[in-house]
């Protein structure tokens, strides 16, 4: 968990002291004025023995709320340590969405043994949700909701929201199912108290509601709300049958996520553990491994190219010192468009339909970078090798390196999309790569045309 | 604008048909069934007459929602073609914060302008908000929130909720004020509504909430709201007076933009301008050649540095060839150590005081790298150079520049962090040009030693 802001640690000395003197009452009451997110957070120094007093002394309720706000190995060293009865509880109170991604952790047998503790209702439900695919709309959503009947009216509404409201999160949505389950309408918890108390819910519900379906990935799912700006969305199964709703905050879990996987895989770097610093090096080493082998057994294609070029390198040794910024520089400028046009993807301000506009932009683009790239090149080797021959085979190598880069970073993002690859493979190092082995070969052929090697 | 699954495309034929016959009632209400962000994407391929027609049809309240959804160009487009009558009550009735980001687009003649026909009112409003810079608190809030006296009961607050809810969009939090309007307390609409109607604001509130400073930046201000999982947070000047709220549908963009800026100098790719497709190929070009530049003229340094060692090349020709592996094996490695710290850092899960902890760790993970990446160079240079004093000089060389891309990849984004800079400065170009100058400066001192040039 990322650390936060917390208020508790401006009374954590007195904490200290309560604790010291295990004041049951004053320790009950002390951690009821803060957030629930900021009490884990000071838990986190607190010993095992302190956090398992803390969680047998409060309320079920407020106990489950910070439970949910506990990373995951924190909850697991918590579970082990309180006593069956009371893990019971605490485990039928947490939020049936929080409390699969716990479940999802614990191996088999733990799981067994937790299930047999827990009410049979409650039990249930965590199997129906551990059915669904974690990253899919049925294994991000909550079962916890508001539904009401059509032929209510405005109060009878009121009624059953004051009554379940205690039990449930979200309640500014409410849900109208008719006598199958199914899902036919949804009003604002606004609309219901500006409402008359004897108004039909069926002439106030805003009828067709948008849905997600249970296997919806996640992705979608959190362009979906995110593009409607709506707290919460149902899901629901194929026959329309509601299952649960997700909310706006698991929304913001999954584009952080979702960011973080294409920063990774944009830079190459495998696979995103949680918790960098907790992970350990070797780990690490293997997630990144893998491409680096990959790139650098296909960077060793450059050395071919190079090699069969021997006699050049050999007539004017000069030629090698052009070879790393003209390496660099197509490298970078593909690396740029690949990452424009990922991001662009990820986002959707480019869509699939756009790939040849997106095409020829880059080349035309690629054309502007690579006339003052290319000059620049050719002022160099004016001025240190005293030569405008090589300064006009490296600047023309420059030129169309940069054109067939800026093309070739964005084209490449889209075929992936084409295909239905995920867009963000094609990272900067692999661009890169490809783009050496191109360069070094343009490189030596417009150099053994202008210096007639 | 993202483009979005919009319902309206399902009945499009028909409202073409309604448009051609100019059908005013029929108009007025078949778009009502669906959200304002679904009517403004199929607006998008309609004529500005026709959009010109549809919003002076249109209520107020739908016309001001799906006016908000449309992009700010759109949205200038429109002012321009409908009367100033019209226009007038369109800008009052927008929310408060989307008013001010069209706002802050508009020339200063057509802020006048725009000013002069709205009620003096919102007029005001407007001047204060446009007063804060637009990536502050204070620029991203909305004014518009419900707030109650500490000395009220239930009762009393929800006829207060129920006169403003209308003109109000973010209701389910009640913030409770004093006589100056300083924020002393807050509860949620869910805690009202359960709540009995005698029952005293002041024993229900939460005392001392968590509340935003104008000044605050933005970043900050997505990471409290998403860390706390509320759905809004107040804001509020230095004397704790109320000016406004941020809501969690505002987050959600925030993080986005972040992201996108944060993968952009990643990239190296300069400004993100937005809308892709839609921006010039000279701006695009404008922004990327900067860096190019930057890295292009370090790059010669690469150059430099091979022609002080162009004894050693012209001595061994052989070893120009494992310079393009060597050098993108180094930019490789840096560009993955990089960008898990900068991801890190910006989701928080790697902290300034760990700096020592991921130095360390990535020396561990260099070498863990360079052992397997080395070999394998090892192997090549005895495969297909039948030089094993070659082999050892690259396999060494490796090893070296990976350990050190590892570390520089790891501690430059903590440095920049350190000095306040942003670590996504450090880009994969950046650590890649920067490795490349000392790989090959290691490459050949290394070289010279075992192959006694």
């Amino acid at each position: 968990m990322e650390k936060i802001y917390s208020r508790v640690y401006l009374v954590l000395p007195e904490i200290k002291q309560l604790l010291l003197e295990r004041k049951k009452d004053e320790l009950k009451e002390v951690f009821e004025d803060y957030e629930p997110v900021e009490v884990a957070q000071v838990l986190k120094d607190f010993s095992l023995k302190d956090k398992v007093y803390l969680f047998s002394l409060w309320g079920i309720d407020f106990a489950a709320d910070v439970f949910e706000k506990l990373d995951e190995e924190e909850q697991i060293e918590l579970l082990g340590a309180i006593d069956d009865a009371r893990k019971g509880k605490l485990l039928n109170e947490l939020a049936p969405d929080e409390r699969v991604d716990l479940f999802e952790e614990l191996s088999p047998e733990m799981v067994k043994r937790f299930l047999s503790i827990m009410t049979k209702e409650e039990a249930q439900e965590v199997r129906e949700l551990l059915a669904y695919p974690s990253t899919s709309a049925g294994g991000r959503m909550t079962t916890e909701f508001v539904s009401v009947r059509e032929d209510m009216n405005v109060d009878e509404a009121l009624k059953i929201l004051r009554k379940t409201a205690r039990d449930i999160e979200m309640v500014y949505y409410i849900y109208v199912l008719d006598r199958k389950d199914k899902l036919v309408g949804v009003l604002s918890l606004k609309e219901l108290i500006t409402a008359e108390p004897e108004d039909k819910i069926s002439d106030l519900m805003h009828i067709n509601p948008i849905a997600l379906p249970v296997d919806m990935d996640q992705e979608d799912v959190a362009h979906r709300i995110a593009n409607y700006d709506f707290l919460s969305l149902p899901v629901v199964d194929k026959n329309r049958k509601m299952q649960g709703i997700i909310t706006v905050d698991d929304v913001i879990d999954i584009i952080r996520e979702e960011n973080t996987e294409d920063m990774y895989k944009f830079g190459a770097a495998g696979e995103h553990s949680e918790g960098y610093v907790k992970v350990g090096s070797l780990t690490i080493a293997k997630n990144r491994l893998t491409w680096l082998t990959v790139l650098a057994v296909a960077g060793f294609f450059s050395g071919i190219i190079m090699q069969r070029f021997e006699f050049a390198l050999e007539g004017v040794v000069a030629l090698a010192f052009y070879i790393p910024v003209l390496m660099d520089t197509a490298g970078n400028a593909g690396t740029q468009a690949a990452m424009t046009v990922v991001r662009g993807l990820a986002i959707g301000e480019v869509k699939l339909t756009d790939i040849w506009k997106v095409v020829k932009k880059e080349v035309l683009i690629g054309g502007l970078l690579g006339i003052p790239l290319g000059g620049l090149g050719f002022l160099r080797a004016i001025m240190l090798q005293r030569s405008s021959l090589l300064g006009i085979s490296v600047a023309f190598s420059m030129l169309i390196t940069i054109m067939a880069a800026t093309s070739l970073g964005s084209i490449l993002p889209l075929l992936c999309r084409k295909i239905k690859l995920d867009p963000a493979v094609v990272s900067g190092p692999l661009i890169t790569t490809i783009l050496d082995i191109f360069s070094l070969f343009v490189y030596f052929s417009v150099s053994i045309f202008f210096l007639s090697l």
